[in-house]
């Protein structure tokens, strides 16, 4: 079945306390686009400046399984820039700098070939943009959305609104206990799972994900990873996973839901071995199979 | 196969913020315990004082599963007790005050009849002190041992002379980043799994744990709970659960221990739902079983 993500397309520089990587790719849509491409065909939407190198983004062009109409290159406009840091809790990280850019603009405009999509992912944006895109839609059967503590600070009637429309939400555990005010996260997932037609994801970083849908609640633990390199792009890895399972199999029962986790769980512990996506692009299918069937069993009791 | 715990026993005072518990039973021997009974019979070893109320330990006292031959009374001695706070996030605890009393004089006997035990736990004390316990039993098949930053900290050399004379350690994340200066859990992990015989397991409270042996991990979520009210010993009664299922069925081959984790997840669910032992004695073996199979079923996919 069908998927679509909108989101970013960034130049990002990442410092860790093993390394550092300098205008390397990133961008939520772009990790989950090569993440969710494991499991499903893409359709790509997102923004770029004319500064963008040529070649920048062929590591996403040159995947047969993902489909680049949605790119749109615009005049006059530069590209996303994101530099953080992380320090030895790689759970914490610092923004040293961000220039929005051409995602401060308008946003995308979804090419006609793509508003009949089924399963859509909207990366993090503001929620009026979401709503915007989602309008350009004509037949979604399940959107997500993830969102982020801005947002949830600023925009919170807008946030309300797109809540409304959606199906499902990812959002992290801080910003679970954000939004409502609960410090229990099981709790807090509960809360914000009654809001939304289908599910609500709360990303835990390394200490994996909850899923809470209607009252029935699902917890799996990270991937183990003794060498995380850099977790630029793990959440959103993580939500291609999760997303191109459910498109693939077109159904989201709980069995599907927690197959879908697991699938998001084991892409995203690729992700965080190397720096940008280079260790997604080097992982072969057969590598993606072998984890999962890992982690089967590993959760086999 | 017989199990054996020495611990603690203690008169607690827990504050959390949605109530408060005086002068409460408590004690990582008594949590280890209640718990390890549901899965196979315990031998108990601890030390109370005089001032110890005659009916405190009714509750185990009542268990038929617990045999209490090894309860010394102090003449002269006073019972520990521990005073904590708990804030908004659980995971973070307090100490308001702390009298060690019985626990700072000698280490309790040993009866006779329990020197022959195959299965044994020693709770947190000072590493010479479970050392010396350790040298009272005659045929240990599978000695495991918990520990805590104070000695991590201060007594590094007695620790050292532990791990080499045990089979297994069971830690919390913090401790475990402490003990090998290794900021990643699975890294931690890997390091002291190498200095101990079988395996080591790593608590991280409402993250779940992980496990390892050689070079095998095993990582498991928490059983997600939503209204926390008093997580004492519900680190001990992870490990009561896991050593009375490992008791139970005499082998710690990584299917079984991925089960005794299941089993020490789920009956350490329990004991947060309420101040003290107080939802543990509630606690019927039919929920116990309907909580292991709702968990298995989560984690299948």
């Amino acid at each position: 079945m069908s998927l679509l993500v909108t989101g970013s397309i960034g130049i990002d520089t990442v410092e860790t306390p093993t390394g550092k990587a300098v205008d390397a790719l990133g961008g939520s849509s772009v990790y989950f686009a090569c993440a969710a491409s494991f499991f499903s065909p893409v359709r790509f939407v997102g923004v770029v400046g004319e500064d963008c190198p040529v070649d920048f983004l062929k590591p996403v062009a040159d995947n047969p399984r993902i489909d680049m109409s949605g790119l749109e290159v615009r005049k006059g406009a530069k590209t996303f820039r994101w530099h953080g840091r992380y320090h030895d809790d790689v759970n914490e990280r610092e923004t040293v700098s961000v220039e929005l850019n051409v995602l401060a603009e308008r946003g995308p405009t979804i090419p006609e070939a793509f508003r009949d999509s089924r399963y859509v992912f909207l990366a993090n944006t503001h929620p009026a943009l979401q709503l915007e895109l989602l309008g350009q839609l004509t037949a979604p059967a399940l959107v997500v959305a993830d969102t982020m503590d801005l947002w949830i600070d600023g925009e919170r009637e807008a946030l309300g609104r797109l809540l409304e429309r959606i199906d499902a939400l990812v959002l992290n555990d801080s910003e679970a206990r954000q939004f409502t005010g609960e410090a229990n996260v099981v709790a807090a997932g509960l809360e914000i799972g009654k809001m939304l037609r289908r599910f609500v994801v709360i990303k835990k970083g390394e200490h994996g994900c909850l899923l809470f849908a209607g009252g029935e609640v699902i917890a799996l633990p990270s991937f183990p990873c003794g060498d995380v390199v850099d977790p630029t792009g793990a959440g959103d890895s993580f939500a291609g996973g999760m997303m191109g399972h459910l498109a693939a199999v077109d159904r989201a029962d709980p069995p599907t839901l927690r197959r879908a986790l697991a699938c998001g769980t084991v892409i995203a512990s690729f992700t965080l071995e190397d720096f940008s996506l280079d260790r997604l692009m080097r992982t072969q299918e057969a590598e993606v199979e072998h984890r999962l069937a890992a982690f089967e069993e590993m959760l086999r009791f």
